[in-house]
């Protein structure tokens, strides 16, 4: 192992190849500048976001985003769920306990106030990666080493690049309804065909800059009963469909599952997907996203484009960031 | 004291007749049912969402949140800033220590992957009040009881009653520019003429469902070496525009202080715009905002409203959410 | 409901008469006086100190603390296991992200550090509850009201008043042994008579001050597969053990279990015995003790008598404190 | 740079050579064995113990622990003060929020309780240094590799190897008294003859096994008017104190400083005490302990050894621990 290649020396495992020629092919390192931390976000100017707003009709708002509580998917084997903690409360002030404000301020007079503290793995639940989230032999997106991602959080390529962004337009591609199934199969990898059938559905196209967000009810499934969800084998995006993402200038995927693509993976690598698109075309990826009830508006409008608004939070040096999510459709 | 009416018994203080007489004249409980945990963002219904997407021209986005870091205002007086800690970092990835895979998964073979986890008190930074954050004698939006807001949380009113919501129509009223002041003072009353006297700078009538940004420059004046920014006199909205707020139909308000409203208060109880405007108008209230870069681009672009898309995490039972803030232009 | 006497409306439960009875015959509030902030750690004076030094015969020393981590016996339920995380590291240092020390002091010249951030439930573990841990209709320890325990904690009764304490004879009643079983079942009710035989089985005399640390074997059977080991069954004191711990002049008492006392409880209450011997005795209670170890010391040697030192940390306010207990034969 | 040695092109500094001469003839790297992850701790054996043990005359105990609050020596420079948070309160209680049991146990009857979690950088107060806490050119204790001290923590050298360990012989030796002087200044550099003229002042000798206690008087005058205390210029053992205390065998060396080491160093380059005595010498090091209350009882029973128990937490992989620190006299 050299520092500039970490685990090179084991470099044999089944789909190397196809792996290494999906990089090759794919790779964005460069198009947006040596200095460039937006990754395919750079595919959503002003134009782009004209259009996603131009697509909105009926003024209906869907929230994509999982409460952050304990009742989450987490089990302690990736993560943990949110844990939110009071530190002041309304039982404190019904109690007497606030009568004096802190600090010296004085009586409350009959104000009282709650507050609290939000203890949050940023992907334990609806979250994007940043473009500092996975790294390929020692890099990251646009070449980067991966030894700028510290204790101290990442130097470059953090969440906070994604600031202001993420207002784009959204397409559903709800491959579960367009299959007739209530959820795919976990180890189902989703193929090209599977999107654009899912979009020929649906009634759209997906073209640049758009947000595809790809339902395979693997969510729905075990929504409450969660199981393996977090980690387990997963529905997903096939690592095939790179060239498709690539070639039609999409700007971000995510997918109502833990792992965006396919689990077990296809190839004898962790996450084949995330290494070509997270570290070398340089997309936005979601996961987790709770999109039943957006596929339920979607069908009943039958409409599946969308404004969707789902900043990250300006987190400095993150990996990742949970995100509100929200459909105007 | 009795538990109804926490610190019923010290109640005679200085404008204790004006905060009733507010509370009297401008009270919405009940006014969208006896279940409603909305409050003002009922005013923004898909007609509305429909009017602030027609707001946007240029398809610029422009963001209002802060960085969530170690650098924000809170200097432990209110609260923390926000800290992010890393579980997984690329220097363990160029070091080796990411070349097995946990939980068996066996060789990494090049893979690696950072991940981490965020400590962060909801209102540290760029947040939205719940309808459960302030009390008045021993009530909260709606007429419900304080008690309700236990260690576990908010078991009503709490923020992840606004998922789904803060797409609305964002006026900025940059009251420090039309003023032509670079900040307002620490202890400044922003009164109804001012904030008239912004919107007929900005050429913007506030009407029903709006987001009002109140811009005092105060942030501006402290951004970075911040002192008592968080907790200490601030500029802010004087407790005489509860009515014009009231009347105007307004949804949400925000401004670039901690405190929205002035410090210190104008009367002898601890924040009452809060109790009036919180715990009886049920206004969704913002606070700091970072509001500099959107003035720039609304005096530039000689256009003050925008598309605002500013939503809150669904933190179970919160007292309030971070958020991130994007206005589109 | 009173706010003097939560719940007290329903207080018709089996065994309420058994329970009240107890606490009129047992309780020690006013026996240390008004301020009394020690319980039954008053019991341990200067002499019954030099008494517990006197027993050291070998200077063999055993830890009885669980490991703090993510592998510890806490689901959820109850509580989250303790957490860890590192804030710099050595793959830090090794990877140049230290190369320059923080805060201008220049270059590291080959100087490097790690360091990190404990999130723990004070009684996830190994631990000691406060006298401000349980409450019995609106009271706890000393007759003092709960809501001195607000969300800045207690006021009083904390835990830091057990600072410098827990220095003490420690007695290691091994029931299991001695009963000749490798665990209690699960809601075993451990009797007195179970007690003496431990104590004649190890030729100990439990007296004045001294700690007593009793041995289920459920912890032994569970460590590791912890199943429903935290919030679940368990073997433990009965509620009737009460007159015993308080006529001998107990000074605290400890269990390889969660609960200490048996669950399902023997009356139609929580816990009833740390209603007892918590609020009303003021005995210092431990839970979730590794006794192990210690038992086969104490079976080897043949002495179940040691100096215990398991001191808490004085978190102010606290309801509890994590302990590394360690008995020095 | 390489990996082996960090920082290694930079080498260049006042005092290499003395750095570097100290570590050479001090080395106690094998002493104990390839495997050895106690370090000096080795020196205190069972007759140790037993010898600490006899030292105590009076059964006085006395805590010398910081509380662990936010009023704590932390400014964020080097790290945060301890925060505990309540997750369940007496408020909740008397409120009637407890009234039912969770998880469906049922009515409370009367039953309540408090909990709470602890977030606490584990050197933020009295605590002492694992063995994996520093480097020096990419090794760590018994010549490992920093590189196994990871995100995950410390796969070797952390504080768990700790546990059960601490229950040692300690020696006062008050520096600051006994040369006449409320404090020492910070920058002062405590030598050789101090230590020994602080050992004649108490009529002690330190001996083989020994846990030294220096008091600078620091902590004395900065208590709740912390200043820089932490992260600052501070009194503190001299570089050239490594000889005496290798020569010594002494098993632990605590102050009442954060550093134990004079700041800024006498030598160019950071720490260099803890380079050799905590990488090259294995001693255990501990910072912040509060000496003031223990130095009043020394002087008035005039004896200035005693058995201390300050034992740590075994938190898996981590670079130190929060201990509860008592001196029984």
């Amino acid at each position: 192992m050299t520092q500039e290649s970490p685990g090179a020396d084991h470099q044999n495992f089944v789909g190397e190849d196809v792996l290494r020629g999906y990089i090759a092919d794919l790779s964005n390192w460069g198009r947006w500048g040596e200095d460039d931390i937006l990754g395919a976000l750079n595919l959503v100017g002003p134009e782009e976001v004209l259009r996603a707003v131009a697509t909105v009709e009926s003024g209906r708002t869907i929230s994509c985003t999982l409460p952050l509580d304990q009742s989450g998917p987490q089990r302690g084997f990736l993560r943990n769920n949110p844990r939110n903690v009071m530190v002041a409360t309304g039982t404190d002030h019904v109690s007497g306990a606030q009568d004096e404000l802190p600090a010296g301020l004085g009586p409350a007079h009959g104000f009282g106030r709650s507050d609290d503290m939000l203890i949050v793995p940023n992907q334990a639940g609806t979250a994007w990666d940043a473009l500092s989230h996975v790294f390929w032999e020692g890099q990251m997106w646009n070449g980067r080493s991966a030894s700028l991602v510290s204790s101290h959080g990442a130097a470059t390529n953090g969440i906070e690049g994604y600031a202001g962004k993420m207002i784009m337009r959204g397409v559903l591609l709800d491959v579960a309804r367009s299959k007739q199934v209530d959820a795919l199969e976990p180890g189902y990898a989703i193929t090209v065909e599977d999107l654009e059938g899912a979009a020929e559905f649906g009634g759209v196209e997906v073209i640049k800059g758009d947000a595809v967000l790809v339902r395979t009810g693997h969510l729905w499934a075990r929504r409450g009963e969660w199981g393996d969800f977090a980690g387990g084998p997963t529905p997903g995006l096939s690592v095939h469909t790179a060239p498709w993402l690539h070639g039609k200038d999409v700007a971000a995927v995510a997918t109502d599952t833990w792992a965006l693509e396919v689990r077990p993976s296809e190839l004898g690598v962790f996450q084949p997907l995330h290494i070509i698109a997270l570290v070398h075309i340089g997309l936005a990826l979601g996961e987790i996203f709770d999109l039943d009830e957006l596929a339920s508006a979607c069908a009943e409008l039958n409409r599946y484009q969308f404004l969707l608004a789902a900043p990250t939070l300006p987190i400095t040096g993150a990996s990742g960031s949970p995100t509100a999510v929200i459909a105007v459709l």
